[in-house]
Formats: structure tokens, sequence, C-alpha cells
């Protein structure tokens, strides 16, 4: 991290003085959060002509938990798990968004993405940066139930986007279906039916000309 | 309702006919709510200059409630409280966003979105659309501490972003800074100290002459 401090969008409107300590540090981090809205993905929208961004993405993901969560192989607590995709991408407030079909910027990901989480989590009451930071490393480290059905979701729902978009991401560059059907093998760790419904879409998709095939090799 | 049958997202890119007829209503509903993302709200965002959407805003919510939920009065369940937050607006995808301060539109609004659960929610397998409409008359009654405290964020959000913007909705023609006072007072039925500190930013707000002061009678 450099030296010199960020400057915070609370900044911008400071609250008046006499609010109350610890209140005022949990409003400046949950205003600093509002830039989620501006990481933008990859992921076409189904419903509109444009990119989605962090913020709409990790409101779907919760969705997709609450009505999915029965098709996870181990017993997750629903609620704990939508935390854990409310907060996953908040990083990226600061690391940016690192597309999945990147290998480049993949390399220094993890780095980026702890320093910002340093950063980011601390303007909390140390009790609750301490709690957040801890639901950010379980997602990461995916070694709970609730983390690894937390990952398929976040695998899965632009699988799905690619879907209704005839393609989306999956006609990036370079990228063939076997390389989809690598970085969505993750799904099956936690889902074996949402992985064998997620296969049967990029199958299909192969199929359909929206992926591009594996060149034979000479 | 009429008798026309509303055609579905999903139905751009139908999904192969050899998926699980669970599932498929499951994912289904999931690409519908896609269009939340298209909902647009009055409120201006803090961290760039546009308005919010239904989705953007579902998930501050639901950041919110993980952060200030030791500030409701009565205890709550988080877990259970986000669930809330997350799907209290899914029925504006069909009925459309009613601004606060449109007293006009709020006549028939509860009609409005009434039927527009029946329609939505009904796309899930039974006993997940009948969750799911519990969940959003339980929001939409007030009568748990969750759904009081959901309440609450939801009048909360706008309050900081109109903070932030230097007025926002505030300055809609025709309303006052007692007419916000009288929208947001439901903060104070969930939480003394959220109330302390919204009713602070109004006050403060109309001090600025961010929000116009009621006029004098003749």
């Amino acid at each position: 991290m450099s030296d010199e401090r960020r400057s915070l969008l609370a900044e911008k409107t400071p609250f008046p003085d006499d609010l109350d300590e610890r209140l005022r540090a949990q409003l400046t981090f949950l205003v600093e959060v509002d830039q989620l809205k501006t990481v933008l993905r990859q992921s076409p929208l189904a419903a509109t002509d444009r990119r989605e961004n962090d913020a709409e993405h990790s409101w779907h993901l919760a969705m997709m938990v609450a009505v999915l969560a029965e098709h996870s192989d181990r017993p997750i607590d629903v609620g704990h798990t939508i935390q854990l995709v409310l907060l996953h991408d908040l990083v990226e407030i600061y690391a940016g968004d690192t597309p999945l079909y990147d290998s480049a910027a993949g390399i220094d990901q993890q780095e980026r993405e702890a320093a910002a989480a340093d950063e980011l989590f601390h303007l909390l009451p140390t009790d609750q940066a301490q709690r957040m930071r801890a639901l950010w490393d379980e997602f990461e480290e995916r070694r709970t139930p609730e983390a690894g059905f937390a990952k398929a979701m976040d695998r899965l729902q632009p699988l799905l986007l690619n879907w209704m978009a005839r393609g989306g991401t999956w006609r990036t560059p370079g990228v063939t279906a076997d390389d989809v059907r690598a970085r969505k093998a993750v799904i099956g760790e936690a889902s074996s039916s949402l992985w064998k419904a997620g296969r049967r879409l990029i199958d299909e998709g192969e199929t359909r000309g929206w992926s591009r095939s594996a060149e034979p090799k000479a």
C-alpha cells in the first residue's frame, strides 16, 4: 500500500461532528461500498443490453442461494451462505474485477485483493472488521460447505447469463468450450445436480456454435 | 390480470427440453428476476452520477442489515432479515417503482404489487412460491422485529444517499423537510439510535437548505 491515504466517498459530504463514533464508522463503510455499483463485470445482463455490475451480481447470487440451496450436496446454512455472496466481491471496489478468462490479470489477483480487504474492512469498528474479513477468507478458502456453495453460485450465475446471451463471454477470443468446462467444474464440488445442468448448457452451447470447440492437434 | 400471458425472459433462449422440471422452474424464475436490475429508483448513487436500480438498492440494504443489526431495539435474526430485504422489491419487476413522495401513484400501489407477487412467485415450484410470498407478506405487514428492521433500512438507505447528494429527492417539488421527517419516522419504530442519527441528517439538511422548510401558514 502507498503512504498516501485514499480519500473516502463519505468525505465528500462529511457527517455532522456529533454523530456517535461507532455509527459514524459503520455509515462511512456503508457509503464507501456504494462503489460496488460502479465495478463492471464482463457478463451481459439478460434483461437489457449492457454489462452487469458487481452489486447487481452479488444480489443475484443471494437470490440464487435462497432458491437453489436444496441442490447443495451437503447441508448448508442459507443465511450464512447469503452473507458470503453479498460481500465476496467487495474487495473489487479497490482491486477491480478480474475476468475469469484473463490469465494474466489472475497472477497477482490474490495479493491485490487481500490488500484491498485490509483497507476496506478497516473502515468498520474492529470487531466488525474482523468478522467481515473472516467471512471473506471463508469464501476465498472454500473449505466450508457454505463457501463451496457460494463459489458454485458465483460460477453458475454468469453461465446462465451467457446462455441467455447465446454465448456472451464464451466467445472471448482464445477461449474454448473445454476452457469453460474447466473453469466451471468447481460447481460440481458443491452440487452434482447443478453441475449436471450447467454442463448440459455448456455442451448445448458448444453444439450450437456459441463457444469454440478445441482445435484438433496437428 | 389480463388473459394474455406475459412472455418470460427465459423464453428468449429456452433451456434444453431434458432439464429437470423443478430446476427448470427455479432457473426460469432466476432469469426472470434479472429484470430487477432495470427498475430505476429516484435515488442518486453516491459513487457516480446516475440513479440507482432496485437490484443495487436491495444489495445495499442487505449490507446495511449485516452491519447495523446491533442497532435494532429488538433482537433480530440477521439471515432472515437479509432475505426480507433481498426480495422486498421483486414485485416492482411487474408493478414498477412507486416513488416515496408520489402520493397519487401510492393509491393503488398495494393492489398492483399483490397482483405482481402472485404472478412472479408462481413461476417457482409451489412450496417455494408459498415461502417467497410469505416472506414478502411479512415485509409488507411489518409485524415481526425482522420486518420492522428491514423496513427501517429501506427508509434509511435513500436518506444516506440524499445526504451524500446534498438533497437528492428531498428537493422534489412540493416536498418539505416535515414531509421527509414524517415518511422516515418508521425508522424509529425499529431503532431509536438510527432514527436519532437519521433525524440529525434530515435536520442538518434542512438547516443547510437541502430541503424546503414548511411555509408559515397565512
